[in-house]
């Protein structure tokens, strides 16, 4: 059986390529198992065995971006960021990786091939293996959607929670931010100019943290709903008040020029490859040197801190001294409240 | 902030309900958190943490059934099913699930609210978790895909692999064939009959042969691509030869009529909670009592065995020495060979 000839003498993917039958079966040896080549994904039946931890993180992600290659990245890139930093993000290394392809009819099967190859590159960045996959084909017009789900093993004790943050923990973002949600939005508008997505794995950022002893009290990354949503969340979670500095966001000029241009808020714009890692005061200088240190930190920064419980703060007409409330001090010395992003934000940015 | 309004003053899923803010939250708040609290999901963040295991089943599945509910189930029921049963096959004991939603606009949220129901009495059923989740929104017409990805815990060395199928073993077919098949073809050709599809979780089956130490060498669940592609994909990994018989095969009459009238095959048509069990002829009949006292098992036979690696058969107008090919003994004393499912199969079958 020469399983080279049909995937090549079809250029785009068909109906058949989702029977679950032989051309399911040669569209996996051909580009899938190509590419993610490893021992567990090869042994794959219905499922596939690996190696435990006694504690574990978990997640899944479903990536939905148009359009689906873009400046700095494509949507192979962003499905394993995604799930890679979310596993990151409660202090687990991530380990292995599933992922489930829907296919549009019509999708061209080199472009296909160029982001799965994308993705594996991704995954050996990250070190972390796709052990399980699954493909499924719809009608359309040559589109992609990928799921990734996974798993990461988390060492001894170690918690990272936002329960666990504190009055005084200083507040790191990781790096600029807005690049990613800009990079799509100037793609879809056709604008030229230099900026990229910043879709890439956190591990090395993380890592290095915990090596260097870091207590880190809890991390998120900053995605779709951005910094204002994150930081909402995690206030509420936490019970209590945070204060950042709008001139302390790092935020790139051109993704200035571009907000300014568009109307845009860089606190509400999703971002795939950066992290806000919340710290003890006192390891606050420390913990910024190695994030600044690592890869993707170099723009890093301390944007604020965790209030003290009773801190009475009056924000624009609202005096508050309930917590979960986030505040965010402006360039003319006004405090703003900063809520989660209400209304649309830019539909399938990742 | 009154979250019961927004949702409820929606009858449908909009754009916003994508934005990963407040929209978002409020649909996980009042439609995915409710229907399937439990502490771990209520505790996620990026990712849930959960406790582990040594060795570890892990797999992933889309589901992009058409149309969303049918007689005797629906995609949020067979989600589970399709996770639940994959992780099953490898001898491991569901744990824990993550699902993707992916929401086309427009859908009626009373529908997703039915369905994501279905899906948590489903996860109650087989004794899973569902400790995490992700939605995005995309244009479309109301419609919904869904993945979900597992993991199982594997007691000791228990290993359950195509690899230890041996000459002699019997197969066991857990009940009848094409039931799931042809009830989505029939709903989408709107003809009247009293079908329903089989999708179920084979927990109970799976745990009865195990708990009476039954030495299951393989088992696979026959879905997409049916009962031929399943045996055909297990013989070529074992490297074995099978031959199993027409006449054993338990199809309904129902089915029966239904595959005279529509031209189709019940070894090519897929099912949702049907396995094929792989043990040792000496425990075959104790094996086949187990599963027919099991739920879901009321239908299951003996289909046939694995041949002796030097048998040599002819079928049809081929004569094999080799091995990985599995023959079908028909009524009339003839012998078939059956290979995986060539062409288009149902499309958006699962």
């Amino acid at each position: 059986m020469n399983m080279n000839t049909d995937i090549n003498s079809n250029k785009t993917i068909t109906m058949s390529h989702g029977s679950g039958g032989r051309s399911t079966s040669e569209l996996i040896d051909e580009i899938f198992a190509t590419s993610f080549d490893n021992e567990i994904l090869s042994q794959m039946e219905d499922s596939s065995v690996v190696a435990g931890a006694s504690k574990i993180a978990m997640t899944t992600d479903s990536f939905v971006v148009k359009p689906l290659i873009y400046p700095g990245g494509d949507i192979g890139r962003l499905s394993i960021c995604g799930t890679v930093n979310d596993l990151l993000m409660r202090g687990s290394t991530p380990k292995y990786i599933t992922c489930g392809f829907i296919l549009e009819e019509g999708l061209d099967i080199q472009l296909l091939k160029q982001i799965v190859n994308s993705m594996a590159e991704t995954a050996r960045e990250a070190n972390v293996l796709i052990v399980a996959g699954d493909t499924k084909v719809i009608e359309g017009n040559g589109g992609l959607m990928i799921n990734t789900a996974g798993i990461g093993f988390i060492e001894g004790d170690r918690s990272i929670d936002a329960t666990r943050i504190k009055h005084g923990d200083k507040i790191i973002l990781s790096g600029n931010l807005g690049d990613h949600h800009a990079t799509i939005l100037k793609t879809r508008l056709s604008i030229e100019n230099n900026l990229e997505s910043d879709n890439a794995p956190l591990t090395d950022m993380v890592k290095n943290l915990f090596k260097e002893g870091i207590n880190v009290h809890a991390m998120r990354d900053v995605t779709r709903g951005g910094l204002g949503t994150v930081l909402k969340e995690m206030a509420v979670k936490a019970d209590v008040n945070m204060e950042i500095t709008e001139q302390s966001l790092p935020v790139s000029d051109t993704v200035k020029d571009f907000c300014g241009i568009l109307g845009l808020d860089p606190i509400y714009m999703g971002n795939e490859g950066k992290a806000v890692i919340i710290v003890p005061n006192e390891e606050s200088e420390n913990a910024l040197s190695i994030v600044k240190e690592s890869q993707y930190g170099e723009n890093a920064c301390i944007i604020g801190e965790i209030l003290a419980s009773d801190t009475e703060y009056t924000a624009g007409l609202e005096k508050s001294l309930s917590n979960g409330n986030v505040y965010m001090k402006t360039p003319i010395g006004g405090r703003r409240v900063v809520d989660v992003l209400q209304g649309e934000g830019l539909p399938r940015i990742c």
